[in-house]
């Protein structure tokens, strides 16, 4: 993505070419700087906040005026970030971050060429106070709390911009931005403000548009004076990653409608064009994020990611997700299923007629497979020989009524947001799947368990983290970033209500692929 | 001063009356209370900045959302300072500093009525690092010297703060804003920048327009989020103290020709109109302020700024400043003479024929009021018994051409730059003297020497502290805060040369009143 045209850079670096002051032009350190930045910029209207006047006069004095400017755009001014010795070439460089509740990715960018040079991803340190989200809330009203959670993840993002910056040769001082993209409680632990009011009725944030922050108010080492641009958000559950994944899809940019799905704890959904965008979030079940299954895990070197099962011998076929660059073994035997390999065995499962329509494992054809564990069946998927763990890979008759309840979940808050809105699933162009959970699923299996809409296999485009992708656009280009706030204001927010209606809907979803067999041509009727 | 019409205040207080959240309206608080006060304003765009964001969510909970909030103008845009409880009442105040390197003056003003609820002065604190401005800049270049330097004013204008809010029965958050005047030194000092340039060629400050800056930011105790606007300057050698008082003065709204001169150790002077402003400033020599003669004091309590003698007897009728409020014993007789006072006395002393043109004493006419000590001669001004010291106070022979120096500078400096503008004094409407200099003197007296041009006495008009008046004009009126802006960048400083043209001014104006006695036609032929 190169900064030019109309969505050209809002971060900037410029060379103003300053005269040293002398007796006949004794213009004052500052001014002369803001009078040659103006002049490089072809604008009127350039402001240096107080906190670098000083700074900026004795660097001025240090590099006998010779220096480059970088600077950012906000408010309709361009704002001076820091200056450099105007020898040393003086490249800037942005960082944009996913800021995950389990992981944070960070990607080290060049503004001026929009290169991405690196990218790293290492676990959130607020993961040792608590897993989920509601623990990290609670622990954040002890004293001293909120700034615990804060501390850690600024603390290890610091370690993580010395690392990158420490390879690629370049000084901290020239990482002239940064945008993140987090959902909301995320984005509040990072900002250091209080998520108490997000998860109690009526769930209210501190703010939905924290805008550009100065990187010195957050204690991130980069430029004190480089500005953070973190994606707004709409309320407490629909949050700054998601607006940062719509912009990343461009489905805001299009006049066909498209759909947007990001699956983790929660489903978040997304539809519509240019014109209008409706989401909504629903507990579509941890099941998708192998967080039920016994053997569930988070998509990863070792997890199983697909199950081929052949038709007639109802031999596994099990394929396993590799990691060229892990040190973890490789070879040792599956660890565990991820989503989406729950998503293919379920597919496959049915399409050989181990399951029946409501998911129950169907004994005569499971055969030898099947065991009982404390009154509970279990379906061997991998043997205690053939794992990685040393004992057998099983998935219990309640892990799949789990699995069940969650695509049913996600197959009626589709079709909610669809009825609301009046389309058919017909009418939609594109679907878009976002997040680890989307690089790794089949469309094909998804259909055939009733997940999503039987629609084109090509509806569905795999985006990879949107939340990273829409935070490197809106800190690379200004149309990107003013579209960022755009989408927020554009986004109506369904209140997804489990009423009567919904219930009907999650009752029928609750077969596979649906009781309504016409809403799924293309699936074969397997059992 | 009221805030209305045009000139409305660029501080303000809004009463936004927010409803609070509920799940129908899910706005976050900062959102909210942004919503309600551009709302109440009817503007667009209004910024909070970060430092306040987890602030004004706490408030907002702990007042059930029932707050008044302090907005400022800044750059096309409104920004919070900070909300208070609306059941408080929620009047917001402001303070304007005369920032003088010997002097602080502050006032306490009520930012919606104008109403100026008090005023107090003390010494600048930095006195005890030296009283004259280099020994400061030296000083500041010490280690640690120039936070100390600051850190000292800071803390005495805090005990000051502290003072006044606890006597008005106001807290200390309810002052939201502060406007401060001082030379182009003392305020890179209060800013905590280096002074460093400002006296050594080509004499290049920090900054011209420092602008508006965060309370916080100068660990001033008054609201955190509070605007410090600064008055700009044009150059090391004309500073905010003089724009302010250009503003103050109301010359630059007018269409005559007006002349403002302050007299402090510098005489600084500016002509001009609406349409163009001429600065200068020259060492028009400390014998005005008191400083040279052996009996010179600062204007003040038992300070002598009244000489009468009669034209016949040549009897001595002296006038002492008293001061009302002052614990200082009055009737002690007076203890030394002001810049006011010298000039009462040598334009007495030329009308009473006691000093000849060149203002040499002339031996027949003082008479015994006439010594020789160390071979200078001194007139007894007072005697010692008549005295507040004990001793006489007595003016030299030293002093006296000292006084001649000085007015001659003085006339040299008007006249230079009438001539550099082409204009002659009798098209001069008004001409103001600021200062405490100017609240004591007598024009016809200054005339009578020559110092100031040979104008109708209603010509001259005194101003009083114009630094003060103008900070608290600008801190008032957005229209006069503009206007602060407007007149630095109007005024055209004249850089003076002491070159034979000057010299032979100067010497020509070393006689009383001149040389061209066609000059002051209304000066009485003494001696």
């Amino acid at each position: 993505m190169k900064n030019n045209g109309e969505n050209s850079g809002w971060i900037r670096r410029v060379s103003p070419g300053l005269k040293p002051p002398s007796l006949s032009d004794n213009t004052a350190d500052v001014d002369r700087l803001i009078k040659g930045i103006r002049k490089s910029l072809g604008v009127e209207d350039v402001g240096v906040d107080f906190s670098l006047t000083g700074r900026v006069s004795a660097s001025l004095r240090r590099w006998d005026y010779q220096v480059s400017a970088s600077v950012y755009h906000e408010d309709g001014r361009w704002h001076l970030i820091d200056i450099s010795n105007a020898r040393d070439g003086g490249r800037i460089f942005g960082l944009a971050l996913d800021l995950g509740s389990s992981t944070l990715v960070l990607r080290l960018i060049d503004l001026e060429t929009g290169e991405r040079m690196d990218e790293i991803s290492f676990h959130n340190p607020q993961i040792e106070i608590g897993a989920d989200i509601l623990a990290r809330i609670h622990f954040a009203s002890r004293e001293g709390g909120l700034f615990r959670l804060q501390g850690m993840v600024i603390e290890r993002l610091n370690e993580a911009i010395e690392g990158l910056t420490r390879k690629h040769g370049i000084s901290m001082e020239a990482v002239a931005g940064m945008s993140v993209a987090g959902n909301t409680t995320m984005t509040h632990l990072f900002l250091g403000l209080s998520p108490y009011w997000l998860c109690r009725e009526p769930y209210i944030p501190v703010t939905n548009r924290p805008g550009l922050i100065k990187s010195s108010d957050l204690g991130l080492a980069i430029s004190p004076g480089a500005p953070v641009l973190v994606s707004p958000n709409v309320g407490s559950y629909f949050g700054g990653d998601l607006i940062a994944g719509i912009l990343a899809s461009g489905m805001n940019r299009q006049s066909e409608i498209s759909f947007l799905v990001d699956v983790g704890t929660n489903a978040e959904v997304v539809v519509g064009n240019r014109d209008w965008l409706m989401a909504c979030a629903g507990a579509a079940g941890p099941a998708l994020e192998g967080g039920v299954a016994d053997m569930g895990m988070m998509a990863g070197p070792g997890v199983i990611d697909r199950v081929v099962i052949h038709p007639v011998t109802r031999a596994f076929s099990i394929g396993v997700i590799r990691d060229e660059t892990a040190d973890v073994p490789q070879g040792k035997g599956p660890v565990g299923i991820c989503g989406s390999g729950l998503i293919d065995l379920a597919a496959q499962l049915f399409v050989a007629g181990m399951i029946d329509l409501r998911g129950k494992f169907v004994e005569t054809a499971c055969g030898e497979r099947l065991v009982e564990k404390d009154g509970i069946r279990h379906l061997i998927v991998v043997t205690a020989e053939d794992s990685g763990t040393g004992s057998a890979l099983t998935l219990s008759q309640t892990d799949m009524d789990g699995l069940i309840r969650s695509k049913a979940a996600m197959y009626t808050i589709l079709t909610t947001i669809a009825n609301t809105v009046n389309i058919s699933f017909t009418e939609v162009g594109r679907f878009y799947v976002a997040g680890t959970f989307g690089s790794y699923i089949d469309p094909r299996s998804a259909i055939t368990i009733g997940m999503i809409p039987d629609l084109p296999l090509e509806t569905y485009v795999s985006l990879g983290n949107t939340s990273l992708e829409g935070a490197a656009m809106a800190l690379l280009g200004a149309g990107a970033k003013e579209s960022l706030f755009q989408i927020r204001d554009q986004v109506t927010y369904l209140e997804l209500n489990v009423n009567q209606e919904f219930m009907n809907l999650f009752s029928a979803a609750k077969f596979i692929p649906h009781t309504d067999r016409s809403l799924f041509p293309s699936v074969a009727v397997g059992g």
